[in-house]
């Protein structure tokens, strides 16, 4: 037998090209943040008829999905919300995949595109997912808890001004009968006062009372005692991704959603454990 | 009005936190190659009672899922995929997304994980997706076409070895009634030419007339003519993703899938177009 | 005149390949720590008969070339060394180059290999330089203070260590006239407090009372009220480069070297504006 | 003796330091570019009273460091040098440090610089070094000989512009007698050919006759059959450093240099070896 043409030495004659594969870890001791962002959603959402300017189904299958990759992922410690986005939040040891970022963002986005998919008729009904959605990823690293908690402001501010300049113009659209253009020109320049006014002048809309979830986005955290640094879950039995929303599978809920402030302390200071998985 | 309270003051604060984002690009000139694999699949072929060796629904599904990927990225001159495994070859001028690899990588995997989940009733009929399926992903970049194909060459190398040792596994598990770790044991130490023979006297089969699906794995291409490097698909319609099995929507097929050789010089001399989409 | 064909025009053609050119900016908020390594130092210095275990000259010229460097980069506000290495520690906020990798640790290596060259006659005399020296550089970013402290430990950790073992390991060699072998074979396997015992036993040396240049290496730092985190210095003044061993330059001296230990708390407490440059 | 108390264990406490270090390897087959820059060199010709608008003895000093790095690392296959720049080439496949961009640039800078330094008074005899030069360092990779060409292109048409440029602006401060800025307005905007007709009409000067170092800058090579990919120098004898001056030491000269055109097709027809060391 003339071993040298097996197909086994045929692979091995190319296996140099391993050599150019690359590793990406994640700088230690820092938290790392995987932002998806769903792609050109602008028309998936005009194709799938959601209510504007906020879709109440859109936004709890957005949270249905991250719920699922948090339950895939014991080492996110919090994950946030808001339109076609989501942020995880993964401790700052953890060492997932040993820290590899291509490794952990794409894991993330593709459990998290697969979910969106799979639980679309549970949020949909009868309204057929056109095609498949696409989102995109990215690994941000922040060395500070100072730095994370600035990021999850900033994104929190950015979900209040969308909504406050989008709920004003679909109301100019919707019940004025403004054109897009018109409704645009009308609100530019302004600021957040005047928006404040014209929706409880011309629509008697308090804005602060609009449900918590358009104003603030969507916070899910793990409730305290739950988060288990020491076990983290590279590879979970198939059960496990059902334990976020099945109290039966475990005493203990794996995941909160909440709409709340979380710019300011009182949220920081009320759940010491997310920063501290420890305590 | 206290300007500096409002909520664009605020979100302004905070901005600072994107300077901790970072480009990564990929080195121009390289053909930017993007693998997925499926996590693990062991389980969930389990769970979804795959045919072992090769499930046909599986396999099928896969390459639908890569052909919706190819579909949306004409930048993609060829995907080849094997078992829980695709690649997708991006030419190697493509400015796609600046040519950002996370952002080339997050949109491949993701898309083909909600097509894989969107499309697995067409291939599995009534039996239903148990969980959402996840990929993880990775950027490679090959200097030279000569690396490009040594690329290919080693995961169709793979891809025979891997079955060859497979059909025997579950040939003697199955027909044979040995477990798996006694099948595993005569196995063991065992060259190709001992597997192809072990097939023959014990089970008469001869390896290589079994299906070129199975030996070679799946080739996707596009016909000589339809790639249009001159205009890249950053936002296509959504009628786009039809395409690759829609022929009324285009008289030209967006691609086409082969269970051929790779390996050898035939391949590439009858598909120069390929390498050089613009001859 | 044909324009097309001026050099201008040719060498446009050709800048292209800048876009192969890529930045690596080190990530914000984080410890930017410099470490540079004599190459080959083991027979540069039989070559320039230092002396053994520890040449004075040697290691001041090495901390004279350290001070070059701190007097360039204002940025710095420490620098360790030992042997033939030496850690230089940018602020963490420092915006230096727009904190690209490449263009801090070439500048740094490059202006240490030039003063180490140029000052050498200051310390060895009649002595020539053979050669020239080169030295290799890396960047290391450290996230927190306590990172970037015990980074600093575990260098004076390696000094303390190897000095004690070279310095029984010498005096084998020179006063008892074993060879090099013999001598290693001697050490092997000894715990410090065996070291320290034959120290005394043998030579009657108490190794705490040796000099502290030699135990715990060499600390840069700047007294308090110099560092001027506000005004960067990226274009010094030719005579700047004096103002570290100069006094009548400034009032101020611009570092002040000293062998203590940095590995307690005591170093820290005393002096709090290293990590604090606004304090 | 209480072990855990001694410095190995404080050492090994600290250890963990290390995780932070990164690796940086530079593609494989890919040439491997290291571009070298003076720092300030405006400030540092004027101190050091350098001949405007070329200075031999600076250039020549340039190249005598250039042929240091060469003899160092055999890896590299041609160097060009103009002004205060010099770009090394490293052979496509060359394995030196694994490849790290960091550890190449920065021996080959602190080389440079300590080459520089310590041959400064070979050139410029009794005119001292008035303090430590320093340069930064990049690394670039070109995938093809085409784009490895096309940047060696690059730098020379650089040459050529700002050489045909500064003869011109000296000459008519040095001979006419005009003011920096009035030389700078006249100059402003004039075509390749406007210069060419300048010189000629106002100074009596044929510019393709000026000394072919101003106008193609230095390259150097290495002859024919001196290049021994199979044996990389990564830690040579201290007599290997003069060999690219010292014909006594070795038969073969280690380098040679040129000043001629390598932006036409003749000089890589003439030296074929160069990209392909092994004919």
């Amino acid at each position: 037998v003339h071993i040298s043409s097996g197909p086994a030495m045929a692979k091995s004659k190319f296996e140099y090209v391993r050599q150019f594969e690359t590793d990406d870890p994640c700088l230690p001791n820092c938290w790392v943040v995987v932002r998806i962002d769903g792609k050109a959603f602008h028309k998936f959402t005009d194709v799938h008829h959601y209510m504007k300017p906020n879709d109440e189904r859109g936004l709890s299958l957005m949270t249905r999905a991250a719920q699922t990759v948090m339950s895939e992922f014991n080492e996110i410690v919090l994950a946030y919300g808001q339109s076609d986005e989501y942020s995880f939040v993964f401790h700052k040891n953890c060492k997932l995949y040993n820290r590899r970022a291509s490794k952990i963002m794409t894991n993330v986005v593709s459990l998290f595109a697969s979910s969106f998919t799979l639980y679309w008729p549970r949020f949909f009904n009868s309204q057929e997912l056109q095609y498949p959605p696409s989102f995109d990823g990215r690994v941000v690293l922040y060395p500070s808890d100072e730095n994370l908690k600035d990021y999850l402001s900033w994104r929190q501010a950015d979900c209040h001004i969308n909504n406050l300049y989008n709920t004003c113009f679909w109301k100019l659209v919707q019940e004025k009968g403004l054109s897009p253009n018109r409704a645009a020109e009308r609100l530019k320049g302004t600021l957040s006062s005047d928006k404040n006014e014209l929706l409880f002048a011309e629509f008697n809309i308090n804005y602060n009372n609009l449900p918590e979830l358009y104003r603030k986005g969507a916070v899910i955290i793990r409730p305290k005692g739950t988060i288990d640094d020491a076990s983290p879950s590279l590879d979970k039995s198939i059960n496990n991704h059902t334990r976020g929303h099945d109290a039966r599978a475990s005493k203990k809920p794996m995941s909160v959603v909440l709409h709340t402030d979380i710019i300011g302390k009182q949220f920081w200071e009320d759940n010491p454990h997310i920063l501290n998985p420890k305590i």
